[in-house]
């Protein structure tokens, strides 16, 4: 089912910002039992990119309504809310017109099971993540990048690519965070110049404080990795997902993406 | 009038590529007569970025058909053609669906004629364009950095915002490219590591080419436009705009734009 503007239409005007500029945001949560899990999360993450891009925020109360109906019924599903900036007047200047919201539901993705029971094979994408902190850390619709690093590889066996910025530092996978053991410190990449903050990577760093693993966001050199203790992509959707091999490479598998997933579980 | 791949409908699927990931590419034509201006151009630039994106680019002959048929009886007009990657499977990996192409006619843009005859001021825009030459060049759907730089100012009395890239460089206007007399030569940004590379400016290059003009292709400082003897600005839509003032500064008005604008003409 999709609701545009309550709507229980399948399509959107040709005019609207979204398809024109990519001028909008999306959330992609997990629905379990007709449940949309960790709302406040992802409503808190849509209003601060809405807040940057200057768009309309929705009235949360109503996405949270749409969602339960597009959601209801579902055992397992997907929900993603895309919002954008409306159809306004012709031109990159951002006009007064009111947002559009999308809300759909889709079925869960079929990842293989051993993804997440073996862990994944992953492997670096040439294309890159252009900088620019004005965009950083958003989950906005500009999202070719992504497409043509996923456009690499068609290898079943690979679960995931990572990218990196123009000056090679370790960034994120294609649609998921990263995260690596090293010298004693669980390390994720700063997104001030590019990259999603995900809503499952702001989860893990707070359920790693909370279990006193000491965390730090810092830039991240890919040749570090080779020396990591452990290596770990999440997302909303698919959780935890340890790194088995990287590249040509075979990763140690380490206890704390065990530890992060059962503590996650136990938060539901 | 707008036709959806074909159809005189005014709607898209909400799970077209376009919208969800910007997955897409634009042309912008003028229309004079019911004739678009420039089509082997627009087309061979289109079909390029195609092939770039690995999108299946539309049939030449009907697209020119469609083109023909929204800008029907308009005197001037500018027709927008979108191709996208169509509405495929979930997830950023391209599928293997039919692109999705809009061919929409609407009025001319409404700017002042002063802008043409008296030249424009403009001013810098904080908002960077981010590297990534695998877009570079690209009339793509991913055009947030040009919303998020033309939100910047609403003086009805700035016509254009200059962007540059992360290290500084000079790049383009948010929807224009440009060129500055310099030290004998007319120069002109490098855009293989981001911005578009429009029509107009490919136009510029070769007609200044045959009119013996020394052109050159190069980075380009801000602090060189502060010597510039003439600096101005192109897209298909505009032509020629004379820069007369960038930011708190006058900039003298020189030959090149008046014999640019002219020669243009005479091709018509």
């Amino acid at each position: 089912m999709v609701l545009v503007n309550g709507k229980a239409v399948q399509t959107l005007s040709v005019h609207d910002r979204g398809l024109l500029y990519g001028d909008g945001l999306f959330e992609t949560l997990a629905v379990r039992g007709g449940r949309p899990l960790q709302w406040p999360r992802h409503l808190a993450r849509l209003k601060r990119g809405c807040a940057r891009l200057g768009i309309e925020a929705p009235d949360a109360e109503g996405l949270l309504e749409e969602t339960l109906r597009v959601a209801a019924g579902a055992r397992r599903a997907v929900v993603k809310i895309i919002v954008t900036r409306g159809a306004g007047a012709r031109g990159y200047r951002p006009g007064a017109g009111p947002a559009t919201r999308i809300v759909a539901a889709h079925p869960p993705p079929g990842h293989p099971p051993a993804y997440r029971r073996d862990g994944v094979a992953v492997r670096w994408c040439a294309t890159r993540l252009g900088l620019n902190p004005a965009l950083a850390g958003l989950k906005h619709l500009n999202r070719l990048e992504q497409v043509l690093a996923r456009a690499e590889w068609d290898d079943p066996d690979i679960a995931e690519g990572l990218m990196q910025d123009p000056d090679g530092n370790v960034i994120e996978g294609t649609m998921t965070n990263l995260f690596a053991a090293l010298g004693g410190e669980l390390v994720t990449p700063d997104l001030s110049r590019c990259g999603v903050a995900g809503v499952m990577r702001e989860r893990v760093l707070e359920c790693a404080a909370a279990l006193a693993v000491p965390c730090r966001i810092r830039v991240l050199a890919p040749a570090e990795l080779e020396t990591a203790r452990e290596i770990f992509l999440c997302n909303s959707l698919i959780g935890i997902w340890s790194v088995r091999r990287l590249g040509e490479r075979n990763v140690p598998r380490g206890p704390l993406a065990e530890r992060l997933t059962a503590a996650l579980a136990e938060e539901g």
